[in-house]
Order: structure tokens, then sequence, then C-alpha cells
């Protein structure tokens, strides 16, 4: 019997049950009290290093995972920063409609791990959780940390806010490009400059590499001078070229973020937690309960013109 | 002289004074007292109709808004429904630095309607809005509604939330895309299905429009079954070719939307609008005055593990 008191879980967790940590975890993903005292239970200033994946469906972000996994396991640790000796990673896929451990398709090169009790594999989808995936995910990764994972692979489908979300997350986001992804850096040029630390260009035995490299150099010379410019990456993470050089550029920005401004971005970090679980509280507030009918009233004063949006919303956060 | 009166500036704009109309749209383009007063004159609950563009820059959105402007002005309205006398163009573009009425760079094909005086063109960016552009839209929407204008052309960079954001404002989203879009298919199929209502593959003269149709037809095939599957119209916006069939599609779903839940729907946008308004105060009430000092103590709180998000939140929201 899995018990269904957090703190029983995380105890149980923490002695290597799986079965616990995913409940715990399935805690967080769904809404309710149970999230809450999961979350509150769980929450700590530090947190595990986090690794942000992201990037289109087929750029290969799974494979790279894998790469990642392995690479982390046998170099142990960033040179000069603690070990890592536990690895988990979380997919967040918004669209999917496959959660509670279940692996996804596209999974099944990490099989080899799953078997690894070093490595923690989960997939995370919403199910109407309070502020949805983008406040699941930070507990989610407390929930890891606070069972021993010490580095976490955050493997998100890159679409929009949800991306930048994610991001906020991570401490090194990696954004997953491949060859020929010209079209798309015009399309996405405005969102994914800001999220990404690192660039790599996965599949770059093919064609067109050169010229997504060029790309990028040129999207971050006419962006913004930053004290951390992202370096481009070129891998084959079928065959694992390239992913030495990628943990290198990791490790770099892992002993870039421990310099100057650390506590700031964590401060930020955080801040952005807070405003998101702020704005999460309020709509609960003014959806349910007695709230719910005077929220009601102001729409029908608003459809009848008889106040507008500004008034309204003084009226249901400022009651007289 | 321009005054600086809301109530004045109104009066100047329904004389003509573009001038004042332009004052006006900057008021509700930035933050502050002037934004409130003007947004709270010119509330209504019925507003012109909005017709969205959004797609990738390089789509051909602004040939095509230029190709529907003439349209509309010929036609004079939707077949059944009242008249087109003015026409507004909002570009909106939330990377862009440019604003204050400068016409960007690729609206030159707008020129000759530059003079037209049943035409304004007018591109928005965000500074410093309460709330930013989503809330900025709505409100320059209305005050062209105030000013006399029945028909707003309202064309936007796909880029994530703000694009679903905006959608929320149109009365119908037209999402243009051209030939072998596949990949972007998937990229973002997650939230395209959501706001269109009618597809346009611009550019059909080139090759792959069959496939990138067929592409479309299956997302719809997978996605729910809607009371409303948003046609796919061909267009070549360069030569006008199929702008006729997109008008009937556009009066068509014009005739859907007056028709059955038309005031469901009108109400859940409000009710959306609300919820944006309210987050916005509530970001402004937490990070401002007094409210300031707390929001500094609870994060103070955080980073030192005395407090979790939630408990922080809750203590913002309700202070004791």
């Amino acid at each position: 019997m899995i018990p269904r008191d957090p703190e029983q879980l995380l105890a149980d967790a923490r002695q290597g049950s799986r079965a616990a940590l995913a409940r715990l975890i399935s805690y967080v993903e769904n809404a309710g009290e149970q999230h809450l005292a999961t979350a509150t239970l769980v929450y700590s200033p530090s947190s595990p290093h986090v690794i942000g994946l992201t990037g289109a469906p087929g750029a290969g972000k799974s494979t790279l995972t894998d790469q990642l996994i392995t690479t982390a396991l046998r170099h142990g640790s960033f040179a000069g920063a603690n070990p890592f000796t536990r690895v988990a990673v979380l997919c967040v896929d918004p669209s999917s409609p496959f959660s509670g451990g279940a692996l996804l398709g596209d999974r099944f090169r990490m099989q080899d791990h799953a078997t690894d009790e070093r490595v923690y594999i989960r997939s995370l989808a919403t199910r109407g959780n309070l502020g949805g995936l983008s406040l699941a995910v930070p507990d989610a990764v407390r929930v890891l940390g606070a069972v021993g994972f010490d580095l976490v692979v955050l493997e998100t489908v890159g679409v929009g806010q949800m991306e930048v979300d994610v991001a906020s997350t991570a401490d090194t986001t990696v954004v997953v490009l491949n060859p020929g992804w010209g079209d798309a850096v015009q399309a996405e040029k405005a969102g994914i400059l800001e999220v990404a630390d690192v660039f790599v260009i996965n599949k770059a035995d093919r064609a067109g590499t050169s010229e997504t490299r060029r790309d990028l150099e040129r999207m971050m010379d006419m962006g913004p001078v930053t004290s951390w410019r992202a370096p481009i990456v070129e891998t084959v993470a079928a065959d694992g070229r390239g992913v030495e050089d990628l943990w290198e550029e990791l490790a770099r920005h892992h002993h870039f973020l421990a310099g100057e401004g650390h506590e700031l971005r964590r401060r930020q970090r955080i801040a952005h937690e807070l405003d998101r679980v702020l704005g999460a509280l309020l709509r609960e507030s003014v959806h349910t309960g007695a709230a719910a009918d005077r929220y009601e009233e102001q729409l029908d004063a608003l459809m009848s013109g008889s106040t507008d949006p500004y008034r309204a919303a003084r009226a249901l956060l400022f009651p007289a």
C-alpha cells in the first residue's frame, strides 16, 4: 500500500520508493489540497540544478536528453561544483494527454536508464492544477530535490508562453534547433533569444548547419549586449557527436551563474513564481464561493455597459 | 493645439480630427491615469466588428490586409448586416520599437489608403501600459468604435500567448500561412487550432499548397468537433486572387456569430478581458506603494526558506 499522506510519502520516497515519488509528483500535477500540502512540504529556497531543453517536435530533444543523462552520470559533477548522484528527467508536454509516469512514445531511447536507480524519468501534464503546468513544474522540481535528485533535465515542447514560463524554472535553458531552421528563426525570434542560454544545432551532419549558425549569430548581434552570450553547439545526438562540447558549455554556464548576480537571479526567479501563484490564487478567489456571485454581477454590469473593466476589477479586488 | 482632455479629444476625433484620435490611442497605449480615463470614457459593451489576422512574418498579412480594406469598402457591408462606413487597421507588434502612429516599414502598400478619410492605419506597441498590449488592444478598438470606425482589422505577428490574447479581441481570427508550412504545423498545432476561425494559405500559387491544405484538414479532423469548422481559403494577396473568397468566408463567419451562442460568446470575451484587468490590477496593487514593502518582506522570507510561494501569496492577497 502506498500511503496518501505527503509527509509519509516523502519519507518513503527518500528511502527509494518510486511509487511514493510518483504519487508526490501526481499531487503537484493535480489541483487541490494535496498539491498545496506537498508544495508547502517540499519548498526550499535552493533547488536542484535544472537544465531546460526546448525546441520543436522532432528536433531531437529526447535523444539529446538521453545523451545528457549518460554524460552527467559519467562526469559526476560540473568541475568544482557539487557532484550529481541522481538525475531526473521531467518531460513537459502541455498538449499531451499522457501523464502519471507513463513513458511517452518517443521516450523508448531512455529505457536503458529506466532501470538505473540513479535515474528517474517522468512526464508531466496538467490536470486542473491551480495555475496549470507553469506552477506544477517548479513544485515537481522541488519534490525531486527533496528526494535527493541534484540534477533535473526539463524537456518541453516549445509553444510560446509555456516555454517561457518553464524556462524561468531552468537554471540553463538549451534551445534545440535543426539545420535549415531559418524560417522558424524568423517566426520565433521575438521569443527565443530571450530564453536561450545555449543553442544546440542538432542533426548537424545535415546541410544548412553553417547557415543556421550564421542566422543565430546575426540574431544575437542584433539583440541587446548581455554579460552571457549564448554559445552555439553542433551535435549529432543519434551518435553522441558534440555532446561533450554541450556538456562543457553547460558547465561553463553553471560556473557563470554561480558568479556575479547569482542572488539577484535567484530572487527574480522566486519573485516570478510568487507572481504566478498570486495570479492563480486571485483567479481562484474571484471565481469560487461567494465571490463568484459578485463576479457574475460585475459581468452583468459590463454586458449592459453600466461599468467598464477597470471599475469592475477594482470593485472585485477591493470590495467596499 | 491638440487638447489633452480625453473628453475633448473624443469630441474632436468624432469631428474627424486625426491628431485627436492618435492621441487617444496613445493614451490607451501608455500607462497611467489617462489610459484609465480614456478606457472608461470609451467603454461600451458593443464594439466594432474586429477581424484579426495573425501569422508568421513574411506570410503576407500586410498585403492581405490592404486587399481586405479595399474589398470591405467596395462591399460596404456583410450581406444583411450594418454597413461599414469607416475601416481601421491596428498593427500589433510586441517586438516593434515603432509606435505613435508611425507606419511600419512594410506598410508602404497601405499608403494608397493613407489619404482616404474612411481609413485609419495605426501601429500599436506597448509602452509600459498596465497589463501590456493585451489590454491596450481592446481599449484601442473601443476608441476606434467610439469615433465611428465600424470595422477594425487587427494584424498581429504570431508569437504565442500574445496571439491568443489578441485573438480573444477579434470576432473572426484569420490565421495566415504559406504553402509548405508542414513543420510549423507540427510546432504550433497546440495553439493554432484554437484561435483560427478561418485559415488562409497565401502565396497559393507556390508548390505545397495542397499538402498544407491536407495538413490543416488533418489537424482539424483530430481536434474536437465544433459547430464552426474553419474553412481554408487559398489566396495570392499580391494580385488579389482569392480575396473575394476570403471575404465570403468572413461574411459567413460574421453571420454564424450573430446566431446561436452570440450572447454567451460576448460574455466570455468580456470575462476574459475582466480577468486580464484583474491580473494587471493585482500586480499593480502588490508592487506599488505600501504593498511593495510587504511584497519584499515575503520575497525575503521565500529566499530564506521560512515560507513557501502559496503561503506568501495568501499573506499578500489576504493580509490579516
